[in-house]
């Protein structure tokens, strides 16, 4: 089985945490030993060898792909890690990898986001090695059973049982809180975003459901690839559009990292009392329910809030109410605009 | 007249602005050219001279003291900068001045604080002079007319009529919200703390409504006065307690510094429509009357919060809702507790 990492991602979502020069999947916390970039290819490691894996990041990234790389002792080989010359989403970087795979053998590959955390790594592993046989037959995607109607992710309606599986009938967008009470309710399943497929089937799949990626593909020259192809999803731009989709039930502890909450708590966060999730000794009279992360540490002390994520970085600072982390992005469009390089690099940073 | 000026004040009320060891009448914010200690002395000399200022800080501040005098091209007569042992509140330290004054003559005192903004320097000077001629009858304090039911002062019950001010009926503690508006109804002034008295009334007044205060102060051993002396304000320990104190208006743009609110709305932010006051370019999404300080120009966003100060210093975050600031003094104590040195200085300050 071949395994691609997608380490493409430039999220901003996760400012000041994450800057576009140096992405959420890049960041070691304080009291982290790994990214979360160098948890992915632990856990492929657990699936195959370094040989197996191919990486699609961004050019901007590949000297801190190559540097944390080399912090673990893993060498992949140098053509197998993929730069793609501009952002175009998840099916095109898919799509870069297949190709160059294609080009040596015809194997089942798997795709991995390094945005995920994972609590059980063997238990993904094991999970995605019994998905082989199954994806001579069709796609397969991986559903994790919901333990709270999160609307952050997207939902997988089951079908029919089958081998280990089943059938998907739907692929539901993230849904509004009483949507996803119901679809909880319903036993749909959260869309792990890890998939497992024939790699001949793949490029099929791209030329019957997106023929205008699949023509982009077919010169050899990346740069024109890229600039041909629209920019697209691999879930709506192909999954979603497909027969033959299976889904597999795993149990491994799976998030993604998409927001602070997710982020912090899978860190070496404690969690109060109160709720509060902090990674220092923060003072906390009166405050509930409040994540804080600080880069140095300093004398930190919240009195009377509540649900506010705090990052209280070397060169910025974010607070922000739970509920509106959706407008980090705006935040960040403005600094943008002001050609304010904080979104970009860190500054001063010690 | 002689000019006596308290700058003795340890104020950890403005933690982490303020510090043990470089309390708030020392500190100049971003763009602040003057600290309010040093507005303080540029105010008294408008009144006097130099060699008719006699300081009263803490042994703490000598150095601090020296150097803000030193940078304002200031010279004060040695013996005239008046170390306190301890802290034994503003009773004793009045005393220690006027005694010291007394050595040499019976004059005029005028007692200021360093912790007050004041707009217009020079409406003060004029109305603390013309008080001379009152002060000879009997003690003069000075009255702001409130623009709000402030909670946070003092208020003066005025009586008859004289000479330009009025005799004082009655001094009324702090009052809570409903109470102020009714003051403000009734004609009530502020209490400014500041006041001009004859200086052997002064320590007549004492010996009489203050006995332990006096006899504590019937040595030469400035040491053993503070040791003996019970730690009590003048207007507790003396001025509440007096017949014959008279009121005469001020109108010079006074404010006392205790609060975040006024420390930071006299200092030079900006305030924005949605009533946040922040120094710098700080991003609101959402947000309203927040108060923002930032030693270091860093990229902050608030988002979705309201009526929160926050204080980002180099070694210390402070976010606390407005109406919980009496609290910072209990993060002040754990701090302390834990040993942690950032309640006393600045530590890491660039």
């Amino acid at each position: 089985m071949k395994l691609i990492v997608m380490a493409g991602g430039s999220g901003t979502r996760l400012w000041p945490l994450s800057r576009t020069n140096y992405p959420k999947q890049f960041i070691k916390l304080s009291g982290m030993k790994k990214s979360v970039f160098q948890e992915t290819i632990s856990r492929c490691l657990l699936i195959g060898e370094q040989n197996d894996i191919y990486l699609v990041t961004s050019e901007n990234y590949s000297e801190l792909v190559n540097e944390q790389l080399k912090e673990m002792n893993v060498s992949i080989p140098y053509e197998q890690i993929l730069l793609e010359p501009e952002a175009k989403n998840t099916l095109p970087a898919i799509m870069y990898a297949v190709q160059t795979i294609r080009e040596k053998t015809d194997d089942i590959c798997a795709v991995f986001s390094s945005d995920h955390i994972v609590d059980n790594p063997q238990a993904l592993a094991d999970t995605v090695k019994t998905a082989e046989t199954l994806a001579s037959s069709g796609f397969v995607t991986f559903g994790i059973k919901p333990d709270r109607p999160e609307t952050g992710y997207g939902y997988i309606k089951p079908g029919n049982p089958l081998q280990g599986g089943f059938e998907v009938l739907e692929f539901k967008e993230k849904p509004d809180y009483d949507t996803a009470i119901r679809y909880v309710e319903q036993g749909y399943l959260w869309n792990s975003g890890i998939f497992v497929f024939q790699s001949e089937q793949f490029e099929d799949a791209v030329m019957n459901y997106n023929p205008e990626v699949y023509e982009a593909f077919r010169t050899s020259d990346i740069e024109e690839s890229f600039d041909k192809t629209p920019s697209i999803s691999v879930d709506y731009g192909l999954i979603e559009k497909m027969d033959n989709v299976y889904c597999v039930p795993l149990d491994a502890g799976w998030s993604d990292f998409g927001t602070f909450g997710t982020f912090c708590e899978k860190q070496h966060a404690k969690r109060d009392e109160a709720d509060n999730v902090q990674f220092g000794d923060e003072i906390m009279l009166n405050s509930a329910k409040n994540i804080v992360y600080s880069e140095k540490n300093k004398a930190i002390a919240l009195i009377g809030v509540s649900d506010l994520v705090v990052v209280d970085m070397d060169d910025a600072l974010l607070i922000c109410h739970k509920d509106q982390t959706q407008k980090v992005k705006d935040a960040v469009e403005i600094l943008k605009k002001r050609g304010d390089s904080r979104v970009d690099d860190y500054i001063g940073k010690q």
